[in-house]
């Protein structure tokens, strides 16, 4: 792990959370306690479960969520906020609670994923940022599960930093190992999460030589017979037979870019088979999501580079997270369950407990909500809620290295605890229901 | 304009570009001069015109994409590339010329919107992140085009920062502003590339009151009467005359952000003006995209906060950019058109010039690309490629503010000059053809 970035977070912010924190702030209303909570009214159309990214970066930049000096003078000379609003955000910094979901956890419509819990006014500025980082993430982790699942024990890597926004790229591919990937082309990504980086060569790369065999031989020489040669540039076969004479037996691997991937992957492991080349592994790239990845899975292909459809999040480029008030103090300190009343965008007032009913063999039922107290565990069942922040200090475990890779465990023992028709790719209804308990509404 | 971030470029890349240079660093392929484009070969499915936006961005980072010991100490450690690379890296800055499409320009399949023009080696290194950048700000910026052309005079403001990254959203507000939109409510993008943000309140806001009225109070008395408040929490009636009540006649707007937009407009509007609020506006959100901006057109809305679906580029969430190596000299210093030759992802060798081909009245017909020489221009064609980069050192004026504002200007004229047809929504081909003239094919 290497130092981070020191960019601030706190204008990664829309304009009204902080004229909303000058209103309150006349008004009062700013210090009254109050919950947050982010959660998804649906899934994506036709997915049967999300999965749960961000939440390590969210943590991680919280501690960046401070205004310096240049920044409260941007918001003073925009007069964006007056002089009392620049003096409360100079002294920001988040001390209340935060729960909610572990990354690489799946979720349903409704599941409370990160539940804020301090002022009005300091949950209020975070708003922009969380749902930022959630629903870019959690898009990502959600496709990247489904084709890691449709390629079963194949090792699937991110390939789609140039698809997507430069910083997008790094967030992706750390929820892409999330969701079952197994590493990324896009170094930041390993410079930042110590993320394990891979890569092949481009049809540029060949075409600079004056020969496909000049190319693969500079190649070999200078990384070794264990890489990935490019062997589409001009003709497959040709290309593969030059792999070969140029790297011997013990080249690492050959990658298929155009065409028919399925019958190339046919004939083209029967060649390196032929040429003595059985441990040669091919990996296919090129527009690859799911449905092609599921297409491949009786063709005898290795690995699979996945790039624009994953990083568009195969169809769902962003998660549909919201981040709702739920409840709030009056001036009485008296907590109040709190909803939007008109009509379309209903939510649920009243803060949210969550647990993972399970049957006795351990597979999941449904995704159980208290409303504004805890739901009995009968024992089989799973609590879903962590507490990530105590009183403004950040708990161990959440952010770094090591958290992407707890969170790919995460994701492999939640997946394996849904229902079989989890996995099918064909458009279906969420797997679980989810219920709600509402102590007060049960008459 | 603020100081922009510290934050190096060159690890937005992926891995092979740099295992690319290592071995034409052995074989020697590094040091010829070469000549790669950035081109789409196909606009999204249905759009007629595509707008280019990220060049900017492209060559404000072009001056950080520099490596650190840091970054060289990762490289190593990792083993990601050898030492004689590292050397290379320690040492590098661009100093080749760089050339293409001004940002706001209307561009078409194979438009080459970027000519990188150096070593391979230092052409080669700067894939990953010239693609990121171009990929995702031309998404949006088309999209926003679509959306701003389809609210006529009315304003569009672009509101998607929580539905995309973080860093997206700073990119996505600036390319939405060159596709014609008027402000952000983005902060960051403020204080980066001084936009103009604005804002409305949330929710939440009025929750955390006692009442709507008080809520309304907190903001006219900190804000002023020239705010926007959000009326539907509860009853969009009753919120309608709260704030006329609370605010009186000077009120600034009102914004409605669910239910039928179309159907509320109308009676919203003749409430407002039946109160006295005649110079009110609506502003209306949730949900919006060209389509049902073209459907709001005949309902009294005055602007349109538009969040998802712009920063998603209303479908096509990154714009099929692709680099190519297209020429390179041999050991002789002679250029050579080269490409691709297998089955698949065709592209067309030899260095591009480009013209807009216009008629005596002004309106394009044609976009023309010389391969390996200029195409002549009849005194009605308008040349599209500028000179960005000389010799290693950027040109003025194709960053910062100045050049967002300037191709906002250059967007608006560029698709003045496109047949009327290019305005619709409906899908449709490239509204004018991509001709290659190739000397050397003429026969």
């Amino acid at each position: 792990m290497r130092p981070a970035s020191n960019q601030p977070t706190s204008l990664y912010t829309d304009h009204y959370e902080l004229t909303m924190l000058q209103a309150t702030l006349h008004s009062g209303a700013a210090h009254r306690p109050s919950v947050f909570e982010a959660f998804a009214r649906r899934l994506p159309d036709g997915r049967r479960y999300g999965v749960l990214a961000g939440t390590g970066r969210v943590l991680a930049g919280l501690e960046k969520f401070r205004f310096n000096d240049d920044q409260l003078d941007f918001l003073a000379d925009t007069n964006v906020v007056n002089t009392e609003t620049i003096d409360y955000l100079a002294n920001f910094k988040f001390s209340g609670n935060i729960y909610g979901y572990a990354e690489g956890e799946v979720y349903f419509p409704y599941s409370p994923v990160l539940i804020v819990e301090g002022t009005f006014a300091e949950c209020c500025i975070l708003e922009t940022y969380i749902l930022s980082v959630l629903n870019h993430d959690t898009a990502i982790a959600s496709a990247a599960s489904r084709m890691s699942l449709a390629a079963g024990q194949r090792d699937c890597v991110e390939m789609g930093s140039r698809r997507t926004h430069e910083a997008s790229a790094i967030a992706a591919a750390r929820a892409s190992v999330i969701g079952g990937f197994s590493a990324t082309s896009n170094l930041e990504a390993g410079y930042r999460y110590g993320l394990k980086t891979v890569g092949t060569a481009a049809h540029s790369f060949t075409l600079v030589h004056d020969s496909e065999k000049d190319a693969f031989t500079a190649q070999i020489e200078s990384m070794g017979e264990d890489t990935s040669l490019l062997v589409d540039t001009y003709d497959v076969e040709a290309g593969v037979r030059a792999a070969v004479e140029v790297a011997g037996p013990k080249l690492g691997a050959i990658r298929l870019d155009s065409g028919d991937l399925v019958e190339q992957a046919h004939w083209v492991r029967q060649l390196l088979d032929d040429l003595g080349n059985t441990h040669t592994r091919i990996m296919v790239t090129s527009d690859l999501d799911e449905y092609a990845i599921s297409s491949l899975r009786s063709a005898p292909v290795d690995a699979y580079g996945v790039g624009t459809r994953l990083v568009t999040g195969s169809g769902a480029p962003t998660a549909a997270m919201v981040y709702k008030l739920v409840s709030r103090a009056d001036d009485n300190g008296e907590y109040q369950s709190v909803a939007k009343a008109a009509s379309g965008k209903k939510s649920v007032g009243g803060r949210k407990f969550a647990l993972r009913q399970r049957n006795s063999r351990g597979v999941a039922e449904a995704e159980l909500l208290g409303v504004g107290q805890p739901v009995d565990n009968d024992g089989d069942d799973r609590n879903l809620l962590h507490h990530f922040v105590v009183d403004g200090e950040l708990a161990d475990g959440w952010t770094g290295h090591d958290a992407v890779t707890a969170a790919a465990q995460r994701h492999t023992e939640s997946i394996a605890e849904l229902p079989p028709h989890a996995k099918k790719l064909q458009p279906g209804q969420p797997v679980i229901p989810t219920l709600f308990i509402d102590p007060h509404n049960r008459g």
